[in-house]
């Protein structure tokens, strides 16, 4: 038997790929995957068929961001996320915290605004008293007093015993996870609003760094034709039982950067004020920031 | 400076999300990347933007998908390709031969139709004389005899001097790379057609397998409540100076899972017939099969 030639079937020429793969694909899922599931795999596979047809995608190309995948997945670790930063250079990591803030604020729109948690969080961050200094021997930093109230966005009162994560990297660009020169948790503290909402600490003036780009995400970086940066800004994440919790990140309005944050996270709201500070003489800076939580439900 | 709230801007009630961040994003793509992939990069940030909103995917759904992917990464190595695997579980690399057999084909249609490569190509096969087997010690194996004539597609006439590369998993479902229990390259081959364009061996009639699913790939059949096998087949490539190679692979008509291969590769030109083979006892099978190649130019 000699079998050969394609089928073209009833294709029209308009439509020269067959039209009913995607949807046989999609049906193939079976019954006990989960509502949610199948909702965004069918979503995902018509969005990944339709980027393969509509640029007529080469094996080659295919196969170039395979092996990129493959790449970031043997780089990342615990201490580096690297298909997670991927994500973050193609806008994804905002886009995804855009939707999730918008759904928590669709009834209020007067809560922090939220921008993406990054990949340098830690869960054990050291937790310190106010009024203290998360900065270990960074002789260039500008030191800065960092202080505001917790409030509540409904009776605008002040909240008391609201956790506040901070953190942030150190003026040559690095996090203390990623600089084995750094004292451990540099930079990076856990304080508890007291009775008036009141939380306060030293921290540095933050600096531009760029994101790590000796990986996969360098590679995309230098295919996109752009720079690694990120404009100059503090972490901070806001939880207290009973509140929906905040992470968000607060820019320094004279830093470079801002108009092309090379992950795509700045918001108008969260860009401030670094002020001169007069009779302190622990910080030659002020950045007074006040936090609003929205209690569960609301 | 007390900093909150955040900025619903113009954007219509139907649009709740920002209607100009991913414009932004792709916009953001510098003067050196190459028209080609500005075309491709804005394409894939608009769809996956499109089905992170479409879907209002959570933190957690994104950060799952981010596992899974590093996940494979890390599992892939020379032997084994999770990440194409994932691709192929969601129809996409035989989406992409279909791109690229229609495109080879739009002044044609009687080339000998293209499948996907799959993860189990060598390209160290040993090359071997027509008429000898590419079997060692499969025991329960149906021994095929399988030859036919590589033709020209234009002129109809033979093709002498092609290079024909067959492989094919034992009757355990495992490619020899994948056991150790094996010979190396067992059920692999290389071979050239004659002077009258005759190609001929001995194989075994092949037989359903499962995919691998130990890894990411086994947890995303597991989620879309899926079987990971494929139709019993012998993959194909045709190689000759001047034509257009052809990937392929022949499905055995007999076979389960024609209707739902785990990797969506069966085409119905594909599907061959494995007929009793008389007065040869070196085989009980016979397979007739014909390779019809394109020149280059076509």
């Amino acid at each position: 038997m000699a079998a050969n030639g394609h089928t073209n079937g009833g294709v029209a020429k308009e439509s020269r790929f067959d039209p009913n793969f995607t949807q046989n694909v999609i049906n193939a899922t079976g019954p006990k995957a989960t509502p949610r599931f199948r909702k965004l795999i069918s979503s995902l596979i018509k969005h990944v068929h339709d980027f393969a047809r509509e640029n007529e995608l080469t094996v080659e190309e295919w196969m170039a961001a395979i092996d990129l995948v493959n790449e970031a997945g043997k780089m990342s670790d615990d201490k580096r996320n690297e298909t997670q930063l991927l994500c973050d250079i193609i806008g994804l990591e905002s886009l995804v915290d855009e939707i999730t803030f918008k759904l928590a604020a669709e009834t209020n729109d007067a809560a922090t605004a939220s921008a993406i948690l990054g990949p340098f969080f830690r869960h054990d961050a050291p937790i310190l008293e106010n009024e203290s200094s998360i900065v270990d021997n960074v002789p260039d930093g500008e030191i800065t007093y960092m202080h505001g109230i917790v409030r509540d966005l409904v009776t605008k009162k002040p909240v008391e015993g609201a956790w506040i994560d901070v953190w942030q990297a150190s003026t040559n660009g690095l996090y203390e996870q990623q600089d084995p020169d750094q004292k451990d948790c540099n930079l990076r503290g856990k304080f508890k609003s007291d009775a008036n909402g009141h939380y306060g600490f030293y921290c540095i003036r933050p600096t531009p760094y760029p994101i790590p780009y000796d990986g996969a995400g360098g590679k995309l970086l230098t295919l996109l034709d752009r720079h690694p940066y990120r404009p100059a800004h503090i972490h901070v994440i806001v939880q207290k039982d009973g509140y929906k919790p905040i992470t968000t990140q607060i820019f320094d309005k004279k830093s470079k950067y801002l108009e092309d944050d090379s992950v795509f996270a700045v918001k108008d709201s969260l860009v401030v004020d670094f002020t001169p500070l007069k009779g302190n003489p622990k910080a030659e800076l002020e950045l007074e920031y006040d936090l609003v939580i929205a209690p569960q439900g609301v």
